[in-house]
């Protein structure tokens, strides 16, 4: 029997608005990413994401990211990594605050959006981010692209981690996403998105965009929430994995 | 031997700006109210504060406040308790990250400006928000106004609370502050700040600004640090009161 | 031939969230009371709307609120109308410099939530925020409640004003609202109420949440964007109104 | 007689929080670079200091910069710059709107920190960036440095423009500010500053760091608001140029 973590962005909206199928997919996930306030999120909504995933027993993450609501946390900021530590530190704690609530805290922990990518491509920036973190929680489990600056920090700093995949995404024959600019870049049908989670499973590697087989250490499928029909998509991965006699367990009984 | 804690409103700054003599009070006081980033202060901020106030042994305790920059959380904002519980929430959580960094928790809790006085007045805005306080750490001190509904609230829900005077404002014969207003609301006059102080201490009364004597129940000694000459105060009734044979020290030793 | 403006609220979004049907109300109002970055909208949306608005030959509004994304500037905020008063002309300041791409100028001007409920209930907050308005451009016509603050002050400073009719809500037998909290204060019968657009301009009343029937000086009709249906309710408002004869035209053409 | 004219960054504070010297420095200067609300200050900032710059007969400039006020648009942020350019003419209109209270305009622009280097440097931002300023008002002013894209954009679309000079500023021999975390790169002493001021007038060059001399077109001479002793530095930059026979006009007057 495998298993894997089936993940979402979660608790995206702000103030008045909202984003993405919260409550549909909270009921098919294993572990939620929750934005903490920056790019996205407020309290209440950190609040009542955080009692909806303890309900439906689904691990509680912080997705951290920039203070960028304008920009969705998206756009690349010149940023000091020593001192935006602080602000990685604040809004996993704010998270933990109210996790606390239901007797529970920040299990794992990924970086949104640009914050993600500049620290998973730049180990000047991966390095004193992860060190803060490793300060702060040193059980706290890093779900991140498998083979980028974050990982090997992680790594480092004794930090258990579990690659991820985006399950709703194409991926370039160099590993990376192909952008969310262009044409082809964000898949559709479910039914090839649960494909695509099974044959990692299987044989360890997706099919890129032109076709190639690459290679992917990654047990944790992200499901975009602002992608139109994530909640399908969702359901689709969950019944392909469970069908095929495997699991979906948050990161914490991945690492186990 | 007498105790008191004598504390400050520390790390009211935001971004580029600053605000009051944090660098000296620390070397002061014996808590801090430390700004969790909504009405002012921000998560570097905050941990350069929670930084400084750990070398120089003083409490770290969160002051809360209402999402207001642009108003300094002085503005009643109309808010619904229930929902903003968890803003409270957050606050505190944040500052609890930092704090953690340095083996240390969030000891003490006081509502900042419009929120502080919204809450000590109505019994609707208190009971929700000390109930969620109480939820998040029973433990934590709660200075308040002696005789407000935060502190009955505190009470009800077996919260240790310190009463606070304001050493550098007057006080009107109702025993509320003299609005920031009106001329002599502020006082400036060190020695007269810590001969009010040994008054309350010795006989727990202040001289009201028409001259009548008001009974305070108080050991929470505030300097507002962006009252000019905060420090200066600071260091005068540090001095009168270890003269007198007291000993300043935080919250936490005044509740044993 | 009797004429109406039909407006709607629009561009409530901000960053990466969206609200309403802009697109399609667009094409069915005369004019729109557009967000100026406060309580909603930021500046990429405002562009995009004052372009949707030139293209469709829709009067450009300000929508001018208080600085709470977070409340949507539907909680009152305790403000000083004298500094508040830039506020305004700068929300009101930035929308015209977006319409002055396209040669146009903010035409009107209506007070979004908190703010508008406050100005029109308390002449100490509308006297100044109306006198800053005159100081700014006389020529602005004000959308209003009929019997308000907002309005009397609008008369005493020479402003051209139009009273509005919420098509869409309930309303009390004091002439108010009912509260959004309250069942039944959302109408949401499209025939239902383009029938109260069409009573009000034939006798000039509303029929109240009781049966009463109100009096109503008010020839501007607006359409919530965030009820549910609100391009159902202007599409039936615009075929009622022009099979009975009547014409839908901005504020502009109201006051002439 | 020679003309120049001496400027400096005013209205930086937001809220609670003030920066600089602002006062002093306008009764000095001939023109000011007024922050937009974005980086740093906001309406009653902005509308004091119109006020005051209007007293004072200095020109009117808008200071526009990236929506960052914790990194006080001094953080480089990846941005689309025709997406970006609607907050372009927001930050001028609001500007704008409220100079329009005073009978005044926006009359100069030039852009802040973070924003101006970036566009300074890629033709790709300056381009649509200058292309919107056009469409907005093409007899604005634009003082940037003197050999940069916004220049050489500005010029393209028929915007007047003003050669700046950074007084306070340590140039590198390839013509760009030391930086300002390196030792030395800003200069403290007023008769410096001064005598690098009146030799830029007499013979158009400014001595760089390593003690070479460096031509610079410039004649709009920036004293940093935030720098210890601007309004020093102002005076005797205004008291050198007036003793050898020159003038400190605005940069309305240097284009004529």
């Amino acid at each position: 029997m495998f298993k894997i973590d089936l993940n979402a962005d979660i608790g995206e909206g702000f103030g008045p608005w909202r984003f993405g199928e919260d409550e549909a997919l909270m009921q098919l996930i294993s572990s939620a990413n929750i934005a903490c306030g920056y790019h996205a999120g407020d309290a209440e909504i950190m609040a009542a994401t955080v009692t909806l995933a303890h309900r439906n027993g689904v691990g509680i993450g912080a997705h951290v990211g920039f203070p960028d609501r304008l920009g969705f946390g998206r756009r690349n900021i010149a940023f000091d990594p020593d001192s935006f530590a602080s602000h990685i530190i604040y809004q996993i704690g704010a998270l933990a605050g109210l996790a606390s609530l239901h007797g529970r805290k920040v299990e794992h922990l990924n970086f949104h959006g640009a914050l993600g990518h500049m620290i998973a491509t730049e180990e000047r920036l991966a390095e004193p981010t992860i060190r803060a973190v490793a300060a702060y929680d040193r059980d706290i489990i890093i779900t991140t692209i498998p083979d980028g600056e974050t990982m090997r920090a992680a790594k480092r700093h004794g930090i258990r981690t579990v690659g991820s995949f985006f399950a709703d995404r194409a991926y370039g024959p160099d590993g990376k996403l192909v952008s969310r600019h262009l044409p082809g870049s964000v898949l559709e049908d479910s039914a090839v998105i649960a494909a695509r989670v099974l044959r990692l499973v299987e044989d360890g590697t997706v099919e890129t965009v032109d076709g190639q087989s690459l290679p992917l250490e990654a047990t944790s499928v992200l499901v975009h929430s602002d992608t139109p029909g994530a909640a399908r998509h969702a359901h689709a991965i969950r019944a392909a994995v469970e069908a095929a006699g495997g699991k979906i367990v948050p990161p914490g009984q991945l690492v186990e």
